[in-house]
């Protein structure tokens, strides 16, 4: 029921049970369309265990919870169903892996597929603060320092700020999506020919890796914190959202503001609420994901299944709140009016606009082109 | 589909959908019988008004859903839906009741059915480490400290050891179900008087609450705080069971190992890695309620709203690892000749078994009768 | 440098390395007399024995620090120490004893003089919140959630909740200091006689255990725990009190607020934002303790030396903000006029008061009287 | 007292309070030195305060303590220090700054200087693992993964996995080094013109930042979750010591084991267990700068002065993590015959080694090559 607040956008649908069946089944079929590319498996062979694969419907979401209940993974129910009826042509599947190369590849390969909502969204909302940078250069307004009234700035510094913030976090997410959502093929140990995992890398557009990950987990460590390092920002937005929304300040307003069961003059600030909601869940989560990089010998016993549901859960806030921000962003309403006269009885209201105020915006702006640029 | 690892035994169901809806209208319900109790409303109107909220599927889940999305809470949508043909007596449903009323009521009721289940089973687990320290209360084994042999005890002492953080857990579990799962019915900005809190409370079988505690949540604080503290407790035992179960050690063993998709010798410790899989997600999100109990004036923006979701799936994964405990405890098997061996080569062969570890035992023996005594 | 904010009040001085060595030399003392009186000691032997550990300056802090550097325990350290020129009465210094029990019970005895200033604080500022509670019942202001201005309510009502709050988290920590705070003296297995540490917690003023709590550690869990969830309430209110004093709204000021580096007029809300820099950081290290719970066999290789430095910061962190906020609500100067010229603007301005206001304030009176009459 | 676990090496000496200091000054003077290359201060004028400045001994610790109990913040001690005696010049100290600036560009200089001594540690640690992967290409032992013996691998293999998570680590290490211990320098409300920032980051060899950080906080909450990962890699180092040197497996060993208090025999993995007490304590510091990360408006009221004593214990934990695994891989004793002794009771015992080993050790020290040709 709370997903309208935890699972906006499209970044949650790509958890689903289904996107996992199809993700697990995609990582088995381009390992073995790698094995034939490399001759280990004879090519009509590896062709007919193949169309199995493609077979709509051939894995049941039942039987792969029944082996996570009793092997504590699905990889034995899915190799099980993908095999079945195969006869010799059976051992073509999941030749040489082990459940961990499945589980590792087709969760990089979900958080990959979830990026691009993901960025579209962040791109959104960036670009909505970009033109209120633009739009507010010389909008002036009371700054605020520990919530006490500092000296004049402008609505579009504020904003640019904001600009920069997301920008960073973007530059972030780009090299993770491109570096750290890698692809893990060692096999059962850790040991099996690097070809193998470069070949899966490329069938599934992932990234390599120097050699398996199973237990060092830079990889997903670093995805976590990126995205804890996106929450953050995106819980300043929101924050100040709601700060600069109250009655007595009334300088910014949700364009779609909500109602309440009890007081019906009530226009609450939904989605920077909504944000809030999802990102104050989020450093938690990096904790965890950073306190299970703590793996043991070849393969984790606790750790490792630990993350699957953290991380899964960490990019779906994480992308939600990135939805919510777009959304606020870009329907915020401006008071320049409330903006003046909240300055004109601060302290400080006689004085002039910071001197740097139109470079620093300047600089946001081109640095943000800059980053756009990236695909 | 990794529910059958994270979300195991009873206690999720408590947390569905469904069970949502049906909590806050329950909540609904005992307000208006309440008020009818205190003659704020007339018992005829009150009793036709209580009959709409027991029509079944009166409340559908899609509407509440867009009640979130819209105002980031499900309870405008739950009034509109259950005042709908009411006519006159609309009124008479969540009269003087504001959003946070109902959900964090209804929060509540939820959390206090999932702890039967719960309950129950570390019940369960608890009564089978009786049984192992008694049982084996002069079975002698090697203690380890640092991961090195250190000098005999028998593994009744070390089961004892388990019992008693299971039973120390326990108290505290009773102690929240008894005392902290409270109400909240303090009406907009929390001063409405407290004879309807108070009726709602004996209603629903919660806890009362001195006044609000709309935004002081040491209640759901210390909630999150003692699921953490039996999660740290059953982690320790299922640790515990991987290392002893290690293959160079195997002095237990799982009743119901798992298999593996690789490795067909293998026989994995599967409820011992399911528990750790639950347990190392549970600090992240305890910290998460703490952090979410700074909230601001009378309701928060942003903290209040990321509870439900945290504390929902706090108690699930306390609730799986206790379940897959219970199986892990239940089912162990010891292996005495084992620990013998291992014993042998010790430096410390031949020292005596503790002086304490008797009246250690019994010590932990009656003091779980005492505690199983509470119901 | 930055104590000033982190470790202010007396809480901190607690954890000196002075006060850490002296803890030690107490417990091992409290165990001599232990075995003296249970006569597994001579009482000449014992009392030569004792003499020597009363000798001031007989145990190094240098000495220790090699101690804790070579082998990851000051015990040795201690131990060689305490022992240095007995002779034969070497041996009656740490009898049966293992550097476990030494650091859990000074810890617990350092955590247990810790919460003697922090409970005088934590009850001067309760006492202050009920006099606000008490004098402004009827000071009307306008109430605010999710920051938009609500309903009317009074400063009196407003104050209870953070009463209530404080009370709530007062009556833990004192179950945690009668009941958590612990004594541990297993030996060197968990398997010693309990009478000895029956004995030790007498002589030192600690709770009792049922047997020993090496590897399972729900006491340290709690005593956490319940420091977080005081840390929780302390947040509100330093968070209540920094929003309040906004320029904008300005309903409250400090007494004594703080100057800024750049601009002269500012009048900075110091002991909130120094209370608030606390708190921010109690959760991440609740966290730590909870992670830290999962401990293997008969002691810890990790998990349990990291305990140390996260508990006595955690109690510092607390009790110093603690120490903020008393100064804090102690003397906080409400403004009545700014509270009902902000109340007329808003648009409920014209509705009554809460019904229940001057009964849930008696309530939280009332139970303030009863929470403090436990020492 | 515990500095010799949680501070080893030279990192924690980098945060000390006259580190401190000077950072400060060192900032301080860097802005002035700037000013007056963009003449914006007289030159003459400009040195005589410069020499001011460079005065030992000006800036008093106990006054910048008083400073900090007073306004939250140093920076109002250290400019009246800093300005003393200065007559008319005395605005040249501090012209056009604000208290943040000069804490948060202190803050990233510290830091930056802490990296030194990490990164040599951690390539010293590397190395080791990279000398161990060569080594023992060849030398066979068991794989283990969820703690039971799986299939045989090299104990070269099993270190080159160490090696690349080192190696992983150090590049985002060196990115932050290089890209976010960023200047800030943007004034009173973070408007100033630029060139100023530019020329501090110069002066100071800090990066440059395209606008101000004040309240959007990826530099520092990358810098802690970078941090993180790097105390996970350490962690899985630290934990598969402990577990390959438990008594009954015993295949490697410190070279420097540590003593017990109670048991002569033992021979504690201290240098293991003491990494692993620092890096159980660093998920949650990281957690704690996520949540910092919620700033509001210009400049914030408390999230900011929480990360300050945070950042510092991170810096410091993580780098005695780096110390100890330098110490512990560097001086680790590996037994292959007690390798192999347990791979012959392996089911698996007859199996070849993986087919990948000798080409991914190559890769792994070939990458290690690239990885620490970079400065």
């Amino acid at each position: 029921m709370f997903d309208a607040i935890y699972a906006r956008g499209a970044v949650a649908t790509h958890f689903s049970d289904d996107a996992w069946v199809q993700a697990m089944v995609d990582v088995e079929a381009a390992l073995t369309r790698t094995l034939v590319a490399l001759g280990t498996i004879p090519r009509e062979a590896g062709e007919r265990a193949l169309a199995a694969t493609a077979q709509p419907g051939r894995v049941d979401v039942a039987l792969l919870r029944r082996s996570v209940a009793e092997n504590a993974t699905p990889v034995v129910g899915l190799v099980t169903a993908l095999r079945e009826g195969l006869g010799d042509d059976a051992s073509w599947i999941h030749l040489g892996a082990t459940s961990q190369d499945i589980v590792d590849t087709a969760l990089m390969r979900l958080v990959r597929r979830a990026f691009d909502p993901l960025l579209e969204d962040l791109d959104a909302a960036a670009d909505a603060c970009a033109r209120l940078a633009e739009e507010h250069r010389a909008t002036p307004m009371i700054a605020r320092t520990l919530l006490q009234q500092a000296l004049p700035t402008s609505f579009g510094l504020y904003a640019a700020a904001w600009l920069d913030g997301l920008d960073q976090a973007r530059v972030h997410l780009v090299h993770v999506r491109d570096v750290e959502l890698a692809v893990q093929m060692g096999g059962p140990v850790g040991g099996r020919d690097p070809r193998v995992a470069d070949g899966v890398a490329a069938e599934l557009g992932l990234a390599a890796s120097t050699i398996s990950w199973a237990t060092t987990r830079v990889h997903t460590g670093l995805c976590a914190s990126v995205l804890g390092t996106l929450a953050g920002v995106l819980a300043t937005v929101a924050r100040d959202v709601t700060l600069l929304a109250q009655t007595e300040i009334a300088e910014v307003r949700e364009g779609r503001a909500g109602g309440s069961s009890a007081m019906a003059h009530k226009r609450n600030p939904v989605a920077a609420v909504s944000a809030l909601a999802c990102t104050r869940r989020v450093p938690g989560l990096v904790a965890t994901m950073l306190s299970a990089m703590e793996q043991e010998h070849q393969r984790a016993a606790g750790a490792w299944q630990a993350e699957w549901g953290t991380l899964a859960e960490l990019v779906t806030l994480t992308g939600s709140a990135t939805a919510w921000v777009r959304d606020l962003v870009g329907s915020l309403e401006i008071d320049p009016a409330r903006m003046e006269a909240n300055l004109a009885v601060a302290a400080t209201a006689g004085d002039p606009l910071p001197d740097g105020r139109e470079a620093l915006i300047d600089r946001a702006l081109a640095n943000h082109e800059e980053v756009r640029r990236s695909p």
